[in-house]
């Protein structure tokens, strides 16, 4: 198929199985050697970078449709996925802009029928729901969807500038990303399944974007009984090795919901 | 105008001149001798209450419209208003509950055709966002919309069983608000212009719903430079009049784009 007829194929699809007028956009972070990452889709046939985006299926729940969007481009799934904000500017992506894209990228038939506009899609604009999730970098396996080429990590600080609002959702994602370290626990997903000390202390620098003092923040998080300590790291010479945690789960939820956690 | 022909002529402009499948609905807080009250409307003909709500116009940025439909049910304008959650399970308000609601309320031609389905209605639903807002009780003038012949402030803790969602509305509303205590200063608009410490106090207290110090209370808020002490209250005798206060809009402004703040 080419990928006009993709195009087409998929507006279709929108138009008969979806929600009109309703989208969804995921910025999903992942944590690698003290990087914060975003992954990132870059349009077919282009260089225009993108957040990985969904629709919500007519009889589906909106959670349910950022999830199965998340499994779709990173085969992962039982993940941290919180919604952070929904974007309703008229201007934010029209079918305008859309068309402007299409054009560029040779569709001019598709951008021709967008433009007459033929009654469904003459209106067509989207409210879009921005979902945030955390991922364990290592377990991902980036998938492009039918409209891209290419999905990737990007470090956070070298995001380029992306289609539509998306430079505004992972701003305002990291800013609640950012808040929320200050209500609730982070790491379970962003982490291996055992970690040292200084893998979680450097977790929350690179969110907070800021060095913490090694005590404090050993103190704080062992105060909330949230670690298990394992084992130490088997190094030579091994008085030296740091010891390995894990999160017990059952405190991690409970922290989680009681929303009353404070480190860093 | 017969009430089922309001309800028709409702749905047809909504077909016409709103985006589909995206509603909105309102939380509005206002503060009262110590009671957190929340504005609720009463469907015409009934005892069902609900949490006032609009639609987003097909040229309307989603906020204009949060803004717009508050202005409506309140006369106010230039008010605290914040996104909190989007609602969007597929049981959560379907054109099958409305229906139900219809043939109720005696409106069972109406019903018919939802429950016939005719093309544009047949699949109706809508994902909801949640806003919250913060009024000074005194200054709002409840005001019904077509639907509804009532609307009126309840306490908090006698909200009655809502239609839809709405009480779940309400308690996750509820938990934003106490959690943005935590780092953003309140208060602007749900005080009067001028007010004492202890009317202050009494605000933090009714939202958390827990007492706090007294000195502790004081120290904490005046470290932030954000209230302005006013002449004494005019009481009798003077020496035990307590002072009054008054927010630094400025200061304000900026404590709440920082989101570094603490207090209680």
């Amino acid at each position: 198929m080419k990928f006009n007829e993709v195009v087409q194929h998929q507006i279709d699809d929108y138009l008969l199985n979806f929600l009109p007028s309703v989208s969804l956009d995921l910025v999903i972070f992942g944590f690698h050697e003290g990087q914060l990452k975003v992954l990132l889709l870059r349009l077919k046939g282009s260089d225009d970078w993108l957040l990985p985006g969904g629709r919500v299926g007519n009889q589906e729940n909106l959670d349910d449709a950022a999830y199965r969007t998340l499994r779709e481009r990173t085969g992962l799934d039982r993940l941290f996925l919180q919604q952070f904000h929904t974007f309703g500017n008229v201007n934010r992506l029209t079918y305008f802009s859309w068309q402007e894209t299409l054009s560029r990228l040779g569709m001019k038939e598709i951008a021709a029928r967008l433009l007459e506009g033929d009654g469904a899609l003459k209106n067509w604009r989207d409210v879009s729901v921005g979902f945030y999730a955390l991922v364990d970098y290592t377990q991902v396996s980036p998938t492009p969807d039918l409209l891209t080429d290419e999905c990737q990590w990007w470090d956070i600080s070298q995001v380029p500038p992306l289609l539509f609002d998306h430079n505004d959702m992972i701003r305002l994602a990291l800013k609640t990303l950012r808040r929320q370290l200050s209500y609730q626990p982070i790491g379970y997903n962003l982490l291996p399944d055992s970690f040292t000390m200084s893998e979680l202390q450097s977790l929350y620098e690179t969110i907070l974007g800021r060095p913490l003092d090694r005590r404090n923040f050993y103190k704080q998080i062992m105060n909330y009984n949230v670690l298990v300590r394992l084992e130490k790291r088997p190094t030579i010479p091994s008085s030296k090795a740091p010891y390995l945690y894990r999160f017990d789960r059952e405190r991690y939820e409970q922290l989680l919901s009681e929303e009353n956690f404070s480190v860093g």
